[in-house]
């Protein structure tokens, strides 16, 4: 399972004063915290500063997030292309190569990031939205998860690097909204082997009381319908033991080793 | 989602010697505690007295169990035909059929219970076992079930009062314990419209650190396969506040009014 701690988001309010003013101790506690708790990945968004000054903070996130964490990769969260490109150009990949977050089957879209996906050899979120929009069903999900994985692929992407998100909204809106993400990562896994399947899951408590009780029995579920890779708030303890605890339990986790490891450093609620 | 405590067992330490001294306090203590806790069924086995006994004691025991919990229905635990059909006899069925734990599709019990299942119009557990034992592989206890079931409706038996149980084992001992229980949920689900699935938790974490954790990531993972019922300890709070989070994510609870009503009355964790 991969793990993309989602706090270094200038969209946050207490995150985006920090990314403006480049506040070195701020976004480094962030990082670490975040890495400490169980985070593999970790996600960085600059948007807030504007399109014209988010190339230069976005490199500057990567390279202060990476300073501190012994060059965790990254997700770069950003739908700027020359955003992108310019943390790519500075991104560490001695620990993994970084994840671009995210493509999506919007052609405008589609056209600007596939090259910096295809030449950088990273990670991508694959959004299942196209230029209509973001379709309510299932079927029409997996219509353009299926068409995008064919277009990535076409496009010179390696299969293993593409991480579907199938879009996760509230439950509280829409009762289908969690049925929906479990049946398209179900059904496109199913058809396609190589892939993997990612989202954020707080969308789903949103307007609902106890969200962080949502949000992990949602986090569970969808590992069992073949999620592997979570951006999340790592710093929900029982919500990382509800990992740990569920790839053990799918058999991910060999002879539980990581499960009985996390159990001795007494990490494990 | 049906929820069977299953504390009211003569096989546990502390209940025991209240089942043989017949201590009316004890039990209808663990009755009350189950039920406030929210189960909608509570098991009752009495099987320790000893096959002669037992008829007489587990209907005393379903006596006493529905005499203050407002006549809750009782799952019949045992293998004794006797014993269920004593029960049966007295046993309220006001607020719900009784559910008889249970049957497989070893011949001899197959023949000793599936008349007392098909005159009472109780529920029935039934176990994926044969003559054989207990198969280690999914596919063999996919193709139990499908004979089970089949036999059991052939027998007179509403597919509605079918309760599948799958079958649980330690992860610790054997790694694809956990995957072979789900798949054996998904494909009979997939199979037979009408019937249902059940099982016991607890088996899966035995032998490992933090068993509550692995029971509760068990609950959501097997209800997200298709089981909707469960024999558990409902005393566990955190994974009673899982199942509930998990029938509203799976859009089995209308306007998530279950949800939002234990949220207000303070009961999820």
């Amino acid at each position: 399972m991969l793990v993309v701690g989602e706090r270094i988001n200038s969209t946050r309010k207490l995150i985006r004063p920090a990314v403006e003013a480049r506040d070195i101790e701020a976004i480094t506690n962030e990082a670490t915290i975040q890495v400490s708790a169980g985070a593999t990945y970790l996600d960085c968004n600059a948007a807030t500063v504007g399109v014209d000054k988010e190339p230069e903070f976005l490199a500057w996130l990567v390279e202060t997030v990476q300073s501190v964490t012994d060059k965790v990769p990254c997700a770069l969260d950003s739908p700027n292309a020359k955003a992108i490109e310019a943390a790519l150009a500075v991104h560490d990949s001695t620990n993994g190569v970084p994840m671009i977050n995210s493509i999506s089957a919007e052609t405008e879209k589609f056209g600007a990031i596939l090259p910096l996906v295809r030449d950088s050899g990273a990670k991508v979120v694959a959004l299942v939205m196209d230029d209509t929009g973001i379709p309510k069903t299932a079927e029409a999900r997996i219509t353009i998860g299926r068409k995008l994985v064919g277009d990535l692929v076409k496009g010179g992407v390696n299969a293993e690097n593409i991480y579907v998100d199938p879009l996760v909204f509230p439950i509280g809106a829409e009762a289908d909204a969690g049925k929906t993400v479990l049946e398209t990562i179900a059904t496109l896994k199913a058809e396609f082997e190589h892939i993997h399947f990612v989202c954020g899951l707080s969308n789903v408590s949103y307007g609902l009381p106890n969200r962080k009780l949502l949000n992990q029995a949602f986090m569970v579920l969808t590992m069992g319908a073949g999620l592997d890779a979570v951006i999340v708030d790592p710093t929900d303890a029982k919500l990382m033991s509800l990992v740990y605890a569920s790839e053990a339990l799918l058999g991910h986790d060999e002879f539980c080793a990581t499960y009985i490891q996390m159990a001795r450093a007494e990490k494990l609620e």
